[in-house]
């Protein structure tokens, strides 16, 4: 990788002077003690996340800048924060560094991460910086949830409606423009940035957690978020559940430049959109009423894609009417 | 490093295999959600730390089996929670491990972290784990505590107390028996085995945060742990404090073996107990007569150090008399 252009680097600054910059990025008043303190709102379950990402593993220089790394984790946190139905209250930071490291690298993923947590009300309050010979980020994300708004795996009941909250393959396909920009000579440039920002820029959908509690009366909801794919989603919900589901391949939303076949082929599409990961979206079973009333309240690109069933299979059923069974082995696996 | 004699790898037994198996080490009813979920008791402040080591530079094989490296890891995260003069919640650990990893090394690992938590009653509620070239270990603690009993570093007044928990200096005599097993020769079995666990098994200070709970009337505390070291850690509360102190050398608790100048000159003895780091002590500063009452309470090598003075200075006074200007210079840096 060459990060050796960039000025001075975090060894040449020294410890203290790297804590100093990066305290501009924090919460103030949490910086300074052995640990952060925060307030938990009386009577709300407290909600604990954690990931790491590894240099050369989960991102590149290829096709993620400092900046985009930084907001793709503090995103990813978030989006599991959302995905129990809770608020975020702040997010700690450990950083494994090469001493070789340019400081701007560090600014500018700071400067990522925050944009991220501004964008969702939320903050740096904590973190740890350590020497290693390849970038690592460990992020922690803390969230509140009252306990009858709080969205487990375990709790869909047959006759749920299945609520995804946007379409499915974009971040998969911005992946793919930043490999081989050829592949989308044939997209629009409104077409090619949307699919681009899906990759670098994930939102984490707390909007429709707020939406959720807004509705009345409060629905049962169960989910989880699909950043490892639609299919893992709807597949761990009904594990967890013991249900089965029926899925309608027409009803799942993907990016308009999907139907272009001169992008994709139909096999592909489908592919991409349920096994194509880091969407970030919300995967939710709730009663059909209640899935309804939260449509209106959404993006419109939100869809019904389903139902859950008593049976423990889950069906795709294609647009020839044939039912194709789901299975887990798509998903990503680390150490394989 | 070796590393390939212990059987089956992480790669072979695969990711699905290996979060089966460390599920056993983990709060049962925390896993299988997108987050861990915990009820703080109403009226309690949340307290958050987060720490990381990697293979190599915190942690070596030649000193740190791999229970060693769970062990310490977790408590000096307790330690921090401890310096907060809060009570521990939980605690998450994502993992970057090699594809060649044995998975033996992992179950030690996860064996030696709940052993140490156990200890402590609190137990692991989450984590992630990640693919790395190098074995990175980072983890996020949580505690609660009440407003009125958190202790921060910046509220030291002059004529507090200075209270140091413990011996200092061990966990680095510790440190030097691993490394250069022929400087123990002289120390009887009693001391070399003290020694050695005060480096691989600290034990973060959570019953003197109960002692302190139950004084009564509630002091005003002000403090932090000693991992960095005790100088550093009266440089760091009194610059935080806006204060400065006097350290009286012979009231500085050392191992007993260090008084054997056959084992160290009374030079070096001084030099391991400031800047050898990693004791995990807690350094508290509180009214005399509080002070006093707490050393009722804990163990009989907790010592009154000092005091804090109005002027800006940290001066140790000398055996003979003299005074010594204490420094930050030679608190551990990384980067450098």
């Amino acid at each position: 990788m060459e990060k050796n252009n960039l000025g001075v680097t975090v060894a040449e600054l020294g410890e203290q002077q790297v804590l100093q910059r990066l305290y501009q990025f924090c919460e103030t008043r949490m910086v300074g003690d052995d640990a952060a303190v925060l307030t938990p709102r009386a009577g709300h379950l407290l909600v604990v996340t954690t990931d790491m990402l590894v240099d050369g593993i989960h991102f590149c220089d290829r096709t993620t800048s400092p900046a985009d790394v930084g907001w793709r984790s503090a995103a990813a946190n978030l989006s599991d924060i959302a995905a129990m139905g809770a608020s975020p209250l702040g997010l700690t930071i450990s950083l494994g560094l090469p001493e070789t490291l340019p400081v701007s690298w560090l600014d500018q993923f700071y400067q990522g991460v925050a944009d991220c947590l501004n964008t969702y009300g939320t903050a740096i309050i904590g973190g740890d910086l350590s020497r290693s010979p390849v970038i690592t980020v460990s992020m922690t994300a803390l969230g509140e949830v009252s306990p009858h708004q709080q969205i487990l795996r375990s709790t869909a009941q047959p006759g749920d409606a299945i609520v995804v909250t946007g379409v499915h393959g974009s971040a998969r396909a911005g992946l793919e423009l930043l490999l081989h920009p050829d592949w989308g000579q044939v997209l629009s440039s409104a077409e090619y940035l949307a699919l681009k920002q899906a990759h670098q820029r994930p939102q984490p959908r707390l909007d429709v957690i707020q939406a959720l509690q807004q509705l009345t009366p409060v629905p049962r909801v169960t989910g989880m978020d699909s950043s490892d794919g639609l299919a893992d989603a709807v597949l761990q919900i009904c594990r967890a559940s013991g249900v089965g589901a029926e899925i309608l391949q027409t009803q799942i939303p993907i990016p308009m430049s999907f139907n272009n076949t001169q992008v994709l082929t139909s096999e592909q599409a489908i592919e991409w959109a349920l096994y194509g990961g880091e969407d970030f979206e919300l995967v939710l079973c709730l009663p059909l009423p209640s899935a309804q009333e939260l449509l209106k309240r959404i993006n419109p690109t939100a869809m019904i894609i389903g139902q859950i069933v008593a049976e423990g299979d889950v069906t795709l059923l294609k647009p020839n009417g044939e039912g194709f069974l789901l299975e887990m082995q798509k998903g990503y696996q680390h150490f394989q």
